[in-house]
């Protein structure tokens, strides 16, 4: 892809604010955007969340009242539950180190020292208690590249923040789990008469927002 | 862009460890990616950040120490300083309000009731203790634009979270302002010595992190 290629996909992007329901992604389409979320970087590769991808119109539906009745929760194609660790537990750091080996062969005496320096960094951050805002950030780079992807493809998403977190996690049956609802990003495409794909985007000047030395 | 090249420009993106300190980014693939930084969603389209670019040589080696020693932040093409607002103040509302109203028309009588809704959403964090983490998580958007505009670009970058965000802040000037460096985002061209640029991705099975319902 090329520069102007790209500005002209994030220019075409915005928050998408009425989807067309009948319009859905395609299975090729979505195993791209998947992709995205899998390939997803992360602090010390850590990948401290899941997602949970909800087409069945009912669950859909039924998250709608605790995401302040915003209707792109039920009528989006796929709607992106981005998830993320509450206290990641140190057997996620172990998980992690297996998974190494298993891509990438080793043992587990050669990455030891890895291991001890990630252990550290996490009760580190629990004694700190900024271990779940780590995790939290690392769900938001997710939701960065999934849009812009999203978008590379001429997918439409709506990145949500106001959402009842604690409902959520209720029906999604996240108590009781590591996990909880980090943020939303319904995917799917625009209906025609969304006045807002229209509306110039508004972003500060370049020269109020980024400054060179 | 198709979903295969999606999928190969991030499965060939990486934490690039070694950058080749004589490649430079070009004028025109840096404008664009300059723009996704601009072009950055966040919550309410706030942006409550500023991006510092630095290319000059001696600035970016005196922040090497304060970075782990990790030499990305030297060997870099353009290093991109995230930084996010510590207490957004109620005026980088108003400045909003007035980009809105220049770029798409209307009148701040028109937005009251936006700019209100706003307010309380500000007051609410900052009382609630939170306003910080909400503007950092919102640099972590632009992070994760950033890094996958880079890929789809073929530009290399290293996302960076071990650094001492207050000797960065004391170095870049950014004592007395309400912003604080949130995260680092070395982009330039890998060094063809980078031992890390041809080990497998390790990704958990999209089967363990991605679950449909």
């Amino acid at each position: 892809m090329n520069g102007t290629d790209l500005i002209h996909a994030l220019q075409n992007r915005y928050a998408c604010k009425v989807f067309d329901p009948e319009k859905k992604i395609d299975t090729e389409t979505w195993a791209a955007l998947e992709a995205s979320l899998v390939l997803t970087p992360s602090s010390f590769g850590l990948q401290p969340w899941r997602f949970i991808v909800i087409q069945d119109q009912a669950l859909k539906e039924s998250l709608v009242a605790h995401a302040w009745n915003q209707r792109q929760v039920a009528d989006c194609s796929h709607l992106v539950v981005m998830t993320a660790h509450r206290s990641m537990p140190e057997n996620h750091i172990d998980a992690n180190i297996r998974r190494m080996i298993e891509v990438r062969g080793g043992t587990a005496e050669a990455l030891a020292g890895f291991r001890s320096m990630v252990a550290k960094f996490r009760d580190s951050a629990e004694q700190q208690g900024w271990l779940d805002t780590w995790a939290k950030l690392q769900s938001y780079i997710a939701l960065g590249q999934f849009m812009t992807a999203a978008a590379v493809l001429g997918v439409d998403t709506c990145p949500m923040e106001g959402f009842v977190a604690a409902k959520f996690d209720d029906i999604l049956g996240l108590h009781g789990t590591d996990y909880t609802t980090a943020v939303l990003c319904p995917a799917g495409y625009r209906a025609e008469t969304d006045k807002y794909a229209v509306l110039p985007k508004v972003r500060f000047e370049a020269a109020d927002i980024v400054e060179h030395r």
